[in-house]
């Protein structure tokens, strides 16, 4: 949209001047604060908040990356919550900004359980109920800001949390103890991801300035530790008000490919696409010498395929091998993969990335990329 | 070319024959070889030789690996080889292939010393010649192949080999003791490279099917171990005969910004190029409140800055920081990196690349990709 483009550019213009009247690396001391945007490298994604030159990083840094032991739930947590987010608050009018109205505090008092010490704690006395020990269901929380531009300045527009329910909760008796497992079962994670939501939702009204902003909240199920992908949202509330409004089902999945040799083999589970990868990879490891490691992780939503990331993993024993290997793989992938969705590829050896084939979504054709050096 | 295309398309529908019939992974035991190629990834990029349905590696695969302790001569001298071949054999009419004439044995015997039980060592015998040590001059050397359609198969139509020269050798007096170093001026690794070169043209004349055969020969100035970038190819020939035509001098310079503060400081050492990338880094620095490692290698080509490999590196807290941070670099590098030459900027944390923007040659904006995950 061109008044978009215009006001990037607007702003761009005021914030190198800010830049070049202060120096580098100096934060800006003007009054008022000058906002500016990262630019949407590409399309179908947000544009980020730069305050006074420099990236307004959320209030609750870090905390869901020490929450996380399997770091697949950190990176699918984040990247799942920016597409709930699209589907509220389009891409092409907002402009995402990371959490700024829940702080570190808050959020580790919410990840708590609830005690005399911690009133806000989200997640139940350690104590038993009915005999069986309570698990810790609230594993990590994120906020999203979405805003607008409003005359010189940026305001908010809408809100999106997400909670991360865990199917596992991963303890220990004492300190240095083995570690035990309690299985959630779907049907109790999702009651209590909704009972929490209710909560976050009341606590965030009382904030200033949230009285009455669009606040969206979706819930998560943590993959395990020992999962080789992520966890997925499965449904989200878009609220005007205090109470909690009606749930909508999302249907996504994650798979991982090739399938070990005792998964289960209906077609419904994937095991179409599972044979079509290994195809490809039967293809890729008989075209290269060093025996490749060939394994993708797989995205569905609503039944339908809707991407995949590929790990080839090889030796390589010079530069023209990487070159000719990569262009086998663009044309293999054109040739064995599913079309029309979006497909990632990343070639390595066992010390780096050495190149990249890839498709986004709305390309047609793979792009290609070797990691040269001088 | 439209032939080019078409034979293509059919060598790979009879590749896939073989194939089929043959199962995967299995080697053809059809009578008459079966080629395809790799097709081009990107345009000024060789297709490479598949030889029944798998790739045709080098007969002397794996020795240069062992042959440099700096990683970056390796790559550099693979990748500027092909530069060199690309002067002399069109992409457009010629096929690349692994060489297949000099193998691990006769390349090893080469590289070594001359003497009673090497014959063919290329590299000086160990004794002093005016009372110094005579150094290891040749390091390593590469051939590559440059073959074109002739019926069902492929014909040999050119080489190419490169000849590594040591800038400093490196060498131990004894196995576990300290390592010690032999400087070699360019004058005397060019004279000798030379020789060896007259030498290795005679040795391959004499090989069955080489006799007529166009052989370039190009020498390479190895970069010292310490080097954060490679060495570069300074004069090439192309022969037809058996006694060396003239040679042709190359003008490449490699370097590696941000200069050491005490470098020279002249203009025409690359000073202008090093305050750019300096403002670039500057600006990227001071958007993320992680200090971020931002570094470069630049190549120059007869005087010109020819392109850039740029590497930052940092520590993320989450998917969106490294999403907008990508974003911000796509920007910042369009507004402040030299226009009209390939750029490519690794984003990475401690573990592993995160995402990577790029714009290759011939093409005017950045584009950009974070490596997302289920």
């Amino acid at each position: 949209m061109n008044w978009k483009k215009l006001r990037t550019a607007v702003l761009l213009i005021v914030s190198t001047m800010v830049l070049a009247s202060c120096g580098f690396g100096s934060s800006s001391s003007s009054k008022s604060s000058k906002y500016t945007t990262t630019g949407d490298a590409n399309s179908g994604t947000y544009e980020g908040v730069i305050k006074n030159g420099k990236y307004q990083v959320s209030k609750s840094r870090g905390v869901n990356v020490a929450q996380n032991d399997n770091t697949f739930n950190l990176k699918s947590f984040e990247s799942g919550l920016l597409n709930v987010s699209k589907k509220v608050f389009s891409t092409k009018s907002y402009i995402f900004q990371e959490g700024q109205y829940l702080n570190t505090d808050t959020i580790e008092n919410w990840l708590g359980r609830k005690s005399k010490s911690n009133k806000t704690g989200l997640n139940p006395v350690k104590g038993k109920t009915n005999g069986k020990r309570n698990p810790i269901y609230v594993q990590q929380i994120e906020e999203q800001d979405y805003m607008k531009q409003s005359g010189d300045n940026l305001k908010l527009h809408g809100i999106t949390i997400g909670i991360g329910l865990n199917s596992v909760d991963y303890y220990r008796k004492t300190t240095n103890g083995p570690q035990y497992k309690q299985k959630i079962s779907d049907a109790d994670l999702r009651a209590y991801g909704e009972e929490a939501a209710q909560k976050i939702l009341k606590r965030m009204r009382q904030k200033k300035g949230l009285e009455n902003v669009p606040i969206v909240i979706a819930l998560y199920k943590q993959a395990s530790n020992d999962s080789l992908v992520g966890g997925t949202f499965f449904e989200y509330s878009s609220n005007k008000g205090t109470q909690l409004s009606s749930w909508k089902q999302m249907n996504v999945k994650n798979a991982v490919y090739p399938k070990a040799s005792d998964a289960t083999t209906s077609n419904s589970d994937g095991q179409t696409d599972n044979n079509t990868f290994d195809n490809f990879k039967s293809q890729v490891q008989s075209f290269f010498p060093n025996l490749s490691g060939v394994t993708a992780q797989a995205q569905y939503q609503d039944g339908d395929l809707s991407g995949m990331h590929i790990t080839v993993t090889t030796q390589f024993y010079s530069e023209t091998e990487i070159t000719s290997f990569t262009q086998y793989i663009s044309q293999a992938a054109a040739k064995y993969l599913p079309s029309g969705i979006p497909i990632d590829i990343k070639i390595q050896s066992s010390q780096e990335m050495q190149a990249f084939v890839y498709r986004d979504s709305g390309q047609s054709k793979f792009s290609s990329h070797v990691f040269d050096s001088y």
